[in-house]
C-alpha cells in the first residue's frame, strides 16, 4: 500500500467543503489505490459544524482515509501537506465594496501564505479556490518565500467545464466530443472562454456556431452561470465547484489527456505582464502545469485577453501592500 | 462503450439527492466503464431548484453522464429504470405522530410502488432510503405485483458504517480491520449492531471490548448517531446516507467481498416473520442479495432481533391498507 498524502481542506464545514471531503475520502482526487489523511481547517466559530462533518467522514468507513484532523490552526492544518485547498474565503457581505473583499481576503491568504510556507511539505501544491481566487492565490504565493510560483494555482475548471457544457449543448454533442477550448484571465465576469481554438469533434467551433452566439450568447452565459444558478437552487453551486477543484488537483497529479484551463502564474505568456495569476489553456504531466503557448489568437481574442487581465492588474494594485 | 443505465434518484434537489447525484454521475456507483442516464423526480415545489441542480450536473462535464431528465411524474421518473433510489420522503413535522409519517409517506410510496411496477425495467433493483425505510420498502415492493420483492431493499449500511466506524475507534484500528459486524432489524432507535460475530483483525470483537460497553455505549451510539450528528452539523448527515446509498447500489449491483448489512424481505431466516423487510447480514453476487443465514446467536441477540422485529409488525398494522 502506497503511503498516505495529506491532503488540506480549509473552509472544511462550508458547502464546497462538504461536497468535496467525501469524493477525495473516497478517492476520486487521487486514486482509489492512494490512501489518504484529511487535514480541515476552519474558523473557530465553525468548529462545532466541522466535528459533524468528521463523524460523517468516519461513518462512511472510507478504506482508503487514514485519519482525519480538525483543527483552527494553520500551522497544524497545512502541517505536512502534499495537496491544499483553499475554499475558504470571505464572502462579500452588504455593503462591501470590491476592495474591501480584496482587503479582507487578502489578510487571511496572506496568513496562510505563510503558514503553508513554513509547514507544508516543499513539494505542496496549493490550488486557490476561494474568491477573488487569482489574486488569492497570488497573495498566498507571494507570501509563500520558500516555495515555488508553479506550486500555487487557482481554479477555473469550473469556468471551463461550463463553456464545454453550453457549446456541447448548442451543438448537440456529448461534452466529451468538445477540445481544445479555453478560459483565459480572471475567474470573475471579465474571464474570457474562448472557441476560436475549439474543436467540436474534428470541426473547429466556430464553423458551426456563429458569431453573434459566440460573442453575445455563450461568453455571458458562462460568465453568468454562477449567479443563474444561485438563482434556480437559492445558494451557490457547491457541488460543480467541488467537482471542479478536485479534478483540478487530479489533473495536476495524474496528468492530462486534452487541454484544460487553469490559473497559473504568468512568465508573459501570449504578453500577459509577468508574476500574474491568470487562467490559460494548459496541460498537465508529472506534477507540473503546462502553459499551452501554441496557440493562434485573433484581435477578438487579444482584446478579450487585455479586459481580463487589466481587472487583475487592478486587483493587484488594491492588495499591493500585502506582496 | 456499454450501454447507459438508467438511475432513477427521488427527492433529487434535496440535501441527499445533492450529496449522491455528482458521486453517481462520476462513476462511483456502477463503475468508472458504465455510462448512466439521470431521471430525477421531485415534487413540482422543487422543480426550480431542481433545475439548478441539472445545471450544475452539466457544468460538471462528466464523460459518463449521457443524459439528464428532471421531472415531477413518477411515470416518466421510473421509465425503463435500472436502478431506483427513492430518497424523497416526508419528514415528521411538528406534531405529527410515528402513525401520521407512516401514513404519509404510505400515500408516496403506494404511488411510486405502482408506477415502478408499470414503468421501470422488469429487472430493476430499488432502495429504499426515506424514513421509515424499511416500511416504505415494505409498501412499494407490495404495490409492484409483478417484480418479485428481492428486487427491494431498505438502507441500513449507513447504520452498518457507523458501528464499523464506533468499534474501530474503540479498539484503535483502521475500519478494514473490522469484519463480520451486521446491524438487525429496522432502521430506526430499535435496530441491533451486533458484535457477537464481529471481529477485529482475527480477533473476536466481544473478546477485546467488555459487554458492558456493547450495551450501553456502543448500541445506543449507533442507534443515536444520527440524531448527534445534527446537533453538530445543525443538519442531517446528508453526505455519509449518500454515500450509504452509492455503496448499497455498487455491492449490490457489482458484488460484495465481506459482510454487509442491507434491508431485505424476510423468508423467515432466523424465525423473523416472513414477508417484512428486516435488516440481516448479507453478502451479493450476481446481482442478488443473499442473507448469511450461519451466525449463531444468544440470547442478548435472539431478544434484540425480537425487539426490532416486534417494532417493524407494528409499523406493517399501520399501514396494512395499503399492502
Amino acid at each position: 500500500m502506497k503511503e498516505p498524502l495529506r491532503i488540506t481542506v480549509t473552509g472544511a464545514a462550508g458547502q464546497i467543503g462538504y461536497a468535496m471531503l467525501f469524493r477525495i475520502a473516497s478517492g476520486e482526487m487521487l486514486g482509489v489505490d492512494q490512501p489518504v489523511t484529511l487535514q480541515l481547517l476552519e474558523i473557530p466559530q465553525a468548529m462545532n459544524a466541522l466535528d459533524g462533518v468528521v463523524m460523517e467522514l468516519q461513518d462512511c468507513a472510507f478504506p482508503l482515509l487514514q485519519r482525519v484532523v480538525s483543527t483552527s490552526r494553520p500551522e497544524e492544518a497545512f502541517s505536512g501537506a502534499d495537496f491544499v485547498l483553499l475554499v475558504g474565503a470571505r464572502p462579500r457581505g452588504p455593503g462591501m465594496e470590491r476592495k474591501d473583499l480584496l482587503e479582507a481576503n487578502g489578510a487571511i491568504f496572506t496568513g496562510q501564505g505563510k503558514a503553508i510556507n513554513d509547514h507544508a511539505s516543499k513539494n505542496v501544491r496549493v490550488l486557490v479556490v476561494g474568491n477573488p481566487a487569482n489574486t488569492n492565490c497570488l497573495i498566498t504565493l507571494q507570501n509563500a518565500r520558500d516555495l515555488q510560483p508553479e506550486q500555487f494555482s487557482s481554479m477555473t475548471i469550473l469556468d471551463h467545464n461550463r463553456a464545454v457544457a453550453q457549446l456541447a449543448g448548442k451543438t448537440g454533442v456529448h461534452v466529451d466530443a468538445v477540445h481544445d477550448l479555453a478560459v483565459w484571465g480572471n475567474h470573475s465576469s471579465t474571464m474570457f472562454p474562448e472557441l476560436l481554438s475549439a474543436k467540436v469533434g474534428s470541426t473547429p467551433a466556430l464553423e458551426l456556431v456563429d458569431f453573434e452566439w459566440y460573442r453575445d450568447k455563450f461568453i455571458p452565459a458562462v460568465q453568468q452561470r454562477g449567479a443563474e444558478i444561485i438563482r434556480a437552487r437559492g445558494s451557490s453551486s457547491a457541488a460543480s465547484a467541488a467537482n471542479a477543484a478536485i479534478q483540478h488537483m487530479r489533473l495536476w497529479s495524474l496528468g492530462t489527456t486534452t487541454v484544460t484551463s487553469m490559473g497559473t502564474v504568468s512568465c508573459g505568456e501570449y504578453d500577459i505582464t509577468e508574476g500574474i495569476v491568470y487562467s490559460f489553456p494548459v496541460t498537465c504531466r508529472a506534477g507540473k502545469i503546462d502553459i499551452d503557448t501554441s496557440r493562434k489568437l485573433d484581435d477578438f481574442c487579444v482584446e478579450r485577453l487585455r479586459l481580463t487581465e487589466k481587472e487583475l492588474l487592478e486587483e493587484r494594485d488594491a492588495i499591493k501592500h500585502l506582496l
